[in-house]
């Protein structure tokens, strides 16, 4: 498979985007978001994505010069209007206003309204954790989801993302749809040509289904555990924003582009010193997960890790040896940007 | 099944904790959760443990005149001192504050740190969301989880408990363990003889079991992603409050009585009103719940619910029929308090 290095990658993607007169902040975190999350090996919210978005700008569901604004303002709280911009700008201004707030107040939250898609949830959180906050990034989705014991879908897979600064590494970082399986395990299983597990999804019908393109809706994860986390995901959204829910919003893909989704996301930062040591906090964070990488495994094939490592590990290998991309898409980033040609590793 | 009268066993619970010399307000606290929680039908969190917590206070555990204090406190955030008072009243009293610095501020979160057993969450977060505010509760606990592939336990059930308040019922209450059952249904199962099923516990080697009485580990919910959650519990309870964590918590039963475990909680409560309108809010997600409620069901034995659902069930009956307590339950509370028996119903 051919490999793309980051860097020449991050400069072709910048330029693609600056030509469609995409403002200079939207520019820069689409693409640091689509760039880190591809090295960090959640390929389906990664560069993968840059032609949707590319599309999307084009017909004006996502604004390329949006006014962010701030709607309502109290000291730990604040309500953000995106304007429509791309999800990636809204949530990085979005957090860093939280982050403000928590300097002032302990603690801040800030609610999002009029959003695009906004890539990770991650890309938001460990901004946050790097500068040393507890941070929370949350997002809604269209209808993807039975509730448990339901056949047909209707909250999003609406991820829950929380991060921790550690002390000698990257922040832990559990970023999680609340659905069994993401939707882009399915689509891997397409086109692997592989059938999927009992119980990750249902049919047109509602039927359970292994047939990967049979699949439509996805179950839950840990039954109403995983449902009922997505629904308070919906409430700190959806309903707290004052935006669309559940079966209200859009899809992503087979929506008109031109057609504006108004998705809303709910992110927080917490100063760990209005609470603690924050040096203590790291330390102790950081021998739990050390203790935990330490245990047995229940089999020779497996490891016991902590939230975000396969994701470390990846991004080191990728940041080493390429960003790997299937043929079919890497056409597809030339067509839309040839200078993409440039990154392919020999 | 004997059935215990609700008024008259709040009764007879709150008398004998006063001659424990317990104070007003955690005796308050106790009973009225206690009871709250057993008709909800939670049973291994409610009257059941009123033997255990007489125990607890007289060997020391729990602190019957405690002098809760803050330790500290900023605009929107507080970390409460417990002083080994029952947790049930240490984070009645944290919750309030949470609501207090919400009013100020939009969202208020309060750490607490030495405390005891809470009891069941929503037993917190629905004081709040009846007042209004979208409420959360976590707590930590003794090592009983295993991480994902791992054979030992590490975190506790850590519990994640969140509310919103609805318009014409009790609010939407989610409060689950972020192990894949709890601790309770393995006892229940014990109790009853059932086998286990598959997937839910280990044994003292770690090996997978469906003997009730050989388990020993639970299993995380939905993989990697109960066990993350667990763990982010952990992150903003033990570590945010500098108290024990993890393996360093006494187990609550079989530690000697006289030790403090040095439990800590994390609260939060957010003033709907700082983000959009209360009531358009809570309309909205009654509409939500209503929706789901009427979904298809995959069979005929099934229903489609929201979080909180079945306890509503469980109240509205247990109210009317009184809260089935098995004989030896039974006896052994009559034993701590002979006025129990004036709560049996004909």
């Amino acid at each position: 498979m051919p490999r793309l290095e980051p860097e020449r990658l991050r400069d072709a993607l910048r330029e693609h985007f600056a030509t469609l007169d995409v403002d200079r902040a939207s520019v820069e975190h689409v693409v640091a978001s689509m760039v880190e999350t591809s090295l960090r090996g959640v390929d389906s919210h990664g560069v993968q994505l840059a032609p949707h978005y590319s599309r999307a700008v084009r017909a004006g569901r996502v604004n390329a010069r949006p006014g962010i604004t701030t709607v309502r303002r109290e000291a730990s709280t604040a309500v953000l209007d995106a304007d429509h911009a791309f999800g990636h700008h809204a949530g990085s201004t979005a957090i860093a206003l939280a982050e403000e707030l928590a300097d002032a107040s302990g603690l801040g939250a800030v609610s999002v309204v009029r959003s695009t898609h906004f890539g990770a949830a991650a890309y938001f959180a460990l901004q946050s954790s790097r500068r040393g906050y507890l941070a929370f990034a949350f997002t809604n989705a269209d209808a993807l989801v039975a509730p448990f014991h339901a056949r047909a879908p209707f909250f999003g897979t609406n991820p829950i993302c929380m991060t921790a600064p550690m002390d000698g590494e990257e922040p832990l970082c559990l970023d999680m749809a609340t659905s069994r399986v993401s939707w882009n395990k399915v689509k891997l299983r397409r086109e692997q040509g592989v059938p999927l597990e009992p119980g990750w999804a249902m049919d047109e019908l509602g039927q359970p289904t292994i047939a990967p393109h049979a699949a439509r809706v996805l179950a839950p994860s840990g039954e109403y555990k995983g449902f009922g986390l997505g629904m308070m995901v919906e409430v700190l959204c959806g309903l707290l924003a004052g935006g669309p829910a559940a079966t209200e919003i859009l899809p992503m893909f087979s929506a008109p582009l031109e057609r504006r989704r108004e998705i809303s996301h709910f992110f927080a930062a917490l100063r760990i010193g209005a609470f603690t040591d924050p040096a203590c906090f790291r330390a102790r964070l950081q021998g739990l997960a050390d203790a935990v990488r330490r245990m047995a495994a229940d089999s020779p094939e497996h490891e016991v890790m902590v939230p975000g490592d396969p994701e470390k590990r990846h991004f080191a290998e990728r940041s080493r040896v390429g960003i790997p991309m299937p043929e079919d898409r890497l056409q597809e980033l030339i067509t839309m940007a040839p200078a993409v040609a440039r990154a392919v590793l020999p």
